[in-house]
C-alpha cells in the first residue's frame, strides 16, 4: 500500500522524484557535476540571493544535523563568541554542538510554546558586547512555531552580528530572503519543503563569511570551508556524495518551478494547514500552541484528555489505512505531530481527518 | 543510455536495487526500523561475527569518510596514542583527520607501489609502547594493492593494539573474518562491494572498544557511541537518515546472498579482474603495481607511453560509448583507474576493452 507521510521529513515525494533516481551516475562524471552545478544554482535562487551579491551554495552529505554542525564547527572562531537562541530539541542541539566543539557561547532560552523574542536578543546583545554569532531555529519542529526571524536578523544586524538561521522544516516552503533577512548562513535539507529524498544537507552562506572558515574547522568531513572549495575546484564532492539524491533533488527543484515556485507551494501547505486544524477541531483535539505562533509546516496536537487513548495504538492503525504521523517531542505535554509538508494535497488531509475519525470511534468505542 | 560504471563507487547497481527506492518511508515507522535491524544484522554475519560473540554493526550517514571520521574521532581516547600506517590517499586521510582532531599520533609510511608490511609495523610497535591504536587500509582505492590485513591483525594482537582497518573499496568483494584478523572496527561503505547506492557507511564494531568511546566523540553528528546507542535504544537513527538509501542497501543484501554470498561475488570479480588484465595487456597497456600485491577490486594503468595520449579525451570517447572510468590519483605517475566492481560481468569487462581498443585506434590513428 502507497503510504502518505505526514512528517516533518523524509516526507511523501512524487513518483518522477524517486524515478530520477533509476540511473545510475558516477560520482565524478560529467553529467553528474552538471547536475550538482545546477542544483547549488538554483538552491541561491529559493533565497532570493546569486553568487554576483556575494552568496554561495554548500552541499553537505547526511543529514540536516550534519550541516548544520558543518556551519556551527567551521564558521565560528577561537576567538568568536555564539549566542544560540533555544526554544525547542533543535536549538538545544545547537548548544550541544557548541559545548562539544569547546565553542564560546551563551544560551537565551524560551519555553518552548513561546517565541524568541526580538527584544530580548536585542536586550542580550546590549549586554554581551562579546558575542560575534547568532544561531537560531526558524521553524522549531519540536513544536511547529515560527521563530520571527526577519525581526531577529534586523536585531543582528543592527548589532552587527553573522546571523546563522536553521531553516531545515521550513526552507522552500516560506519566502525568505536572506539578503533581507541578513541572514549569513541558512541551512536546510533534501527532504523537507523542496520534497526531494534525504541523503544531504545544504548551507546558502554569505561569502565574505565564509571565507573566514578556511583553515578553522574542527573535523574533516565536516569542514564547510573546504567543501566549498572542493565543489569551486572541480564541481566534485571531496568525499562521494549520494549520487542519486541529488538526481532527485534536482528533479524535485524542477517540480518544485513547475508548481509555482515557492509562493504556490506555501499556499498548498497553508491550505492543508487550514484543512488539518478544522477537520481535527471538529473532533475535539486541541493544538499545543497559539495559533498566532503556529507555523504551516507541522502541528502539535495533544492527546485527547481521555484516558484511554492510546498513541500506540491511534498510529498503527492510522499506518494500516495508510496515514504515517509523527510522534511528540514536547518536554512538558503528551502531543503527537502531522505535517503539512511533502506531496500531500488538501484533500490528501481531508482524508486522514477522516482516518483518524474512524480510528478514534474504534478505539473509544469498540464495537 | 544505460552506463556501466567501472569506478571504485558509486558503482552500477541492479535495476531491481534502485527500485526498492521507489517507495516513500517515515525514518521512524516500523518497517523502515525492521529494515534497518535486518541490515545491521546482515553485516555482522558477512563480517562473519555476530551480535552475541560481541560485535556491533553502526550505520552512519554520509560518505566512507564519515564513518572512518567517526570511529576515529570517537574511539581514541585523549591519552591513546595512534598509530597510522600510511601508503596512499586514503591512509593520508586518517592521518589527516587525526591531525585535526589532536590525536596524539605516529605515522609508519610507504611508497604508494608498497605494501606495509607487517615486520616493519612489528618493529614500529616495539619501539613505540605507548601506541595504543592502529589504523590502516585493506584495499587502498589510491593504486588498487591490497594491504596484509591478516598479517597486520596478527602483530597488533601480538601487542596487543585496538585495530582499525578501513576496507572500504573491499568489504563485500573479499572475505574477511573480524576476529580471526583481530580487527575491533571495520568501515566500509553502502556504495561499494555490497552494490547499494550511496548515502551512507557503517562500522562493524568490538563491542568492549566501543563501549569505551562514551562521552569521548569530538562532534555531535560523528558520534560513533551514541549513534550505536540511538540505534539501540529504539532501532531509529538519531538524526535523518538516507531511508531510501537503506532500501536499496537491503536489497542489495538479499542479491549478495541470491549471488551465493561473498565467495561467488569475490569470484565473479576476480574474473572481471582476469578479462581487465589480460584485454588490458594485449592493447599494450602497463599496470602501475607488481601483480603480487595488487587487490581484485580495482586497477591503476599507466598513461600510454605516446605522447599524443589525452586522458580526458579517452575518457569522453570511452564514456560515449557507456563505459565510465575513473581518473588517476598516484603521486609520481600519470594513470587512469578502472574498477572490476559492482554490476559489472566478464562480459562486460570484454566490451569495455573493445572500446578502449576502438577509441585508442581513433585517438592514434584518426580517420
Amino acid at each position: 500500500m502507497k503510504k502518505l507521510l505526514f512528517t516533518p521529513g523524509p516526507l511523501t515525494t512524487s513518483r518522477t522524484v524517486k524515478e530520477a533516481m533509476l540511473e545510475d551516475m558516477g560520482s565524478r562524471d560529467h553529467a553528474f557535476v552538471n547536475a550538482v552545478k545546477e542544483t547549488r544554482n538554483e538552491l541561491l535562487k529559493l533565497a532570493l540571493v546569486s553568487q554576483a551579491e556575494g552568496y554561495e551554495c554548500v552541499i553537505v552529505q547526511g543529514s540536516g544535523t550534519f550541516a548544520v554542525e558543518s556551519v556551527v564547527s567551521s564558521v565560528i572562531g577561537r576567538n568568536d563568541v555564539l549566542l544560540v537562541l533555544a526554544n525547542g530539541a533543535y536549538g538545544e542541539r545547537i548548544v550541544k554542538m557548541a559545548t562539544i566543539h569547546q565553542i564560546n557561547h551563551h544560551v537565551l532560552r524560551f519555553d518552548e510554546d513561546k517565541i524568541v523574542t526580538p527584544e530580548s536578543v536585542d536586550d542580550f546583545l546590549k549586554m554581551h558586547p562579546e558575542i560575534t554569532h547568532v544561531a537560531g531555529i526558524h521553524s522549531e519542529t519540536t513544536t511547529g512555531l515560527f521563530n520571527p526571524v526577519t525581526e531577529i536578523g534586523a536585531v543582528c544586524k543592527k548589532h552587527d552580528k553573522v546571523f546563522i538561521v536553521d531553516a531545515m522544516s521550513s526552507f522552500g516552503g516560506v519566502r525568505m530572503n536572506m539578503k533581507e533577512m541578513n541572514i549569513s548562513f541558512l541551512v536546510s535539507s533534501s527532504n523537507k519543503c523542496i520534497e526531494g529524498v534525504p541523503g544531504f544537507a545544504f548551507a546558502i552562506c554569505k561569502k565574505k563569511e565564509l571565507e573566514k572558515a578556511k583553515g578553522q574547522a574542527r573535523s574533516l568531513s565536516l569542514d564547510l570551508y573546504d567543501q566549498w572549495k572542493g565543489l569551486e575546484a572541480n564541481g566534485q564532492f571531496r568525499f562521494t556524495p549520494p549520487t542519486l539524491s541529488l538526481m532527485a533533488f534536482r528533479q524535485a527543484l524542477r517540480e518544485l518551478d513547475a508548481e509555482g515556485g515557492i509562493e504556490a507551494r506555501e499556499k498548498r501547505y497553508k491550505a492543508n494547514k487550514k484543512n488539518l486544524d478544522e477537520g481535527m477541531a471538529a473532533l475535539g483535539f486541541k493544538q499545543y500552541l497559539d495559533p498566532q505562533i503556529q507555523g504551516h509546516i507541522i502541528t502539535s496536537f495533544l492527546y485527547p484528555t481521555d484516558t484511554s487513548f492510546n498513541f500506540e495504538e491511534f498510529y498503527q492503525k492510522l499506518n494500516s489505512r495508510g496515514f504515517i504521523i509523527y510522534p511528540g517531542k514536547l518536554s512538558k505535554a503528551d502531543a503527537f505531530r502531522i505535517g503539512n509538508i511533502g506531496q500531500i494535497f488538501p484533500a490528501d488531509v481531508v482524508n486522514l481527518v477522516n482516518a483518524v475519525k474512524e480510528v478514534l470511534e474504534e478505539q473509544f468505542d469498540p464495537a
